[in-house]
């Protein structure tokens, strides 16, 4: 790499206080479960008495992928653009549940095929490329532009967090980024590929047959399996964005917020770069996709939603920020057993 | 009975209606998961275009248990009546939750042992007697009490929806109702009822054989297993007013949102009462209770959320309601494939 993530680990030292201070609270001991290890990890990032979630955004990244003109998506690329101009319009699933939620959205073009023209101002372009290469049969990216893609993440999460953001939500769109997603995933876990690739957001059989063998072939071809080979082997520029943009968010000691499969991907990737960005996410849902499990297994983590999504776009994430916000209001405002009069 | 309930079962004959508006939202089919059953559900119950939440509230009902005398739980009776005031102080963890997610709370005493006096504002007294009694060696309750508890529930809840509520949810305290709650289920289902008693929120192996022993002999005295008999025998009284709120929820045609083990043992009985009250109810979580699963087995449910919550007090409930609100927010708001332009 050409450039260093320093990325603090949790000081675990500070756990028995904590956890002191969650079984205090008036309920008996672990009852509210994930919430508690929820609230132990924010306390834990955040190192105060009082947590908070502050300017929380919703950051969803689109680029497409050379691979899909092999026919594996349900959707041709230039779904892609026309999913990006329903972000801007307000009226995609990530929209409402963003709306309802109360977290802003920001839409980053980090490379679709077809550029939108003139720039809607609410799009922030940080285009690589017009969409990745073929990586069925050679690299998606140069590593100029990989290392370009994961500077261009780390910036934009550097400039909202100076701006006041203290957790960082991720979503995506990109015909044929499963593919991306369970290369990444094939290389760094060496699993079987049949196991790393799925149906996406619906292919047939004998798609999934074409799917799982590009897969295997690009898979193949990698020899280092080094995350910044992989990334320019199989990546793509949302997939390199995010990952830059959650180690920078890592780095400066804030919350992410990570979403389905693809996200996940990218997720794995920044831990493959340093492991300590692990401790800064949060694990948004279980997606309905094969390989997200074995994804969700090497990260060691336990998602909070597993509503049978398999959307993407940050649906996941944007759907678990009121449990995050519970876990908080409860580590924050809960009467403890000598505060309330409570004898047990 | 000495009442009718009529509830009116889903007009499925919408159904494809509905399906159709769902399947024409700029997604892949079916990609919001138990999203789309939610809004299906939601759609059929309100039975018009635009979806709408009103007024929601959290009804908590308290009540104590004879059963408590046993030593069958962790905290003594004196409990439930020291967490409702922490309820009215809004220290608990349904306050926290209530409050990140605007549900306002409304807390109902169905008949707690030590009475509160002088009786606060906030707390709607509804009691049937201090507390039930041991239904180890007794009824827990005369005929007379559980008819009182169900017309005095049913009346509480018409109030509200002719004051605009059309979605409410149910949570509950009550120190020895998850002995209750157990033996219900074991009257209704049948099971075996180790399967059907658990931990409740930790006592320890010793306490749960006697928990296992005292509910079979209070389940082997009961004869006639009708609902009635089963509510009188082995109910509580803030079990008996949930149950009869339900009905009257379902008779008007409005949301019912069922939190844990205690509440979902009223769900069933209302259900066994009348089989259609089920069409208009949404189970918030998955308990980590041991019967829990039992339970939603037998009314054929998959909750939203699985947290490793067992806490009670409506807490599942009131985590779930954003995704409720998610779910008609996407109904109302997604563009169509054709609104926003997307050719797949």
């Amino acid at each position: 790499m050409t450039f260093d993530w320093q990325i603090a680990p949790l000081n675990r030292d500070l756990i028995p206080e904590i956890q002191e201070r969650i079984d205090q609270k008036t309920k008996p001991l672990g009852a509210l479960g994930q919430l508690e290890q929820l609230a132990l990890q924010i306390a834990l990032v955040q190192q105060r008495k009082r947590l908070s979630i502050e300017r929380p955004l919703m950051l969803v990244f689109a680029a497409d992928h050379g691979i899909a003109e092999e026919g594996v998506s349900i959707a041709p690329s230039s779904v892609t653009q026309q999913m990006v101009r329903n972000f801007l319009a307000g009226g995609a699933a990530i929209n409402c549940f963003c709306r309802t939620n109360h977290i802003p959205l920001k839409v980053i073009d980090a490379g679709i095929k077809d550029e939108i023209k003139p720039a809607p101002s609410a799009l922030i372009a940080q285009r690589i490329a017009a969409g990745t290469r073929n990586f069925a049969h050679e690299p998606a990216m140069t590593l100029a532009q990989a290392e370009r893609a994961l500077i261009l993440g780390k910036e934009f999460a550097e400039g909202e967090i100076a701006a006041g953001s203290n957790l960082l939500a991720f979503g995506e769109m990109g015909i044929g980024n499963s593919s991306s997603a369970a290369a990444i995933l094939a290389a760094i876990s060496n699993a079987p590929v049949e196991t790393c690739v799925g149906l996406g957001t619906g292919i047939n059989d004998q798609q999934l047959a074409k799917k799982i063998a590009l897969v295997t072939q690009a898979v193949a071809r990698i020899e280092d399996k080094s995350p910044l080979t992989i990334l320019c082997e199989v990546g793509g520029f949302e997939i390199a964005q995010i990952c830059g943009a959650m180690l920078a968010t890592a780095q400066a000691g804030r919350l992410i917020v990570v979403d389905g499969f693809i996200v996940t991907a990218a997720a794995l990737l920044a831990v493959t770069i340093n492991p300590h960005a692990r401790d800064y996410m949060i694990f948004a849902h279980q997606s309905e996709e094969a390989g997200h499990q074995l994804m969700l297994r090497l990260l060691d983590a336990k998602p909070l939603l597993n509503l049978g999504l398999r959307l993407g776009e940050g649906t996941g994430a944007a759907l678990a920020m009121p449990i995050i916000q519970a876990a908080v209001s409860f580590y924050n405002q809960m009467a403890t057993f000598e505060s309330a009069g409570v004898k047990v």
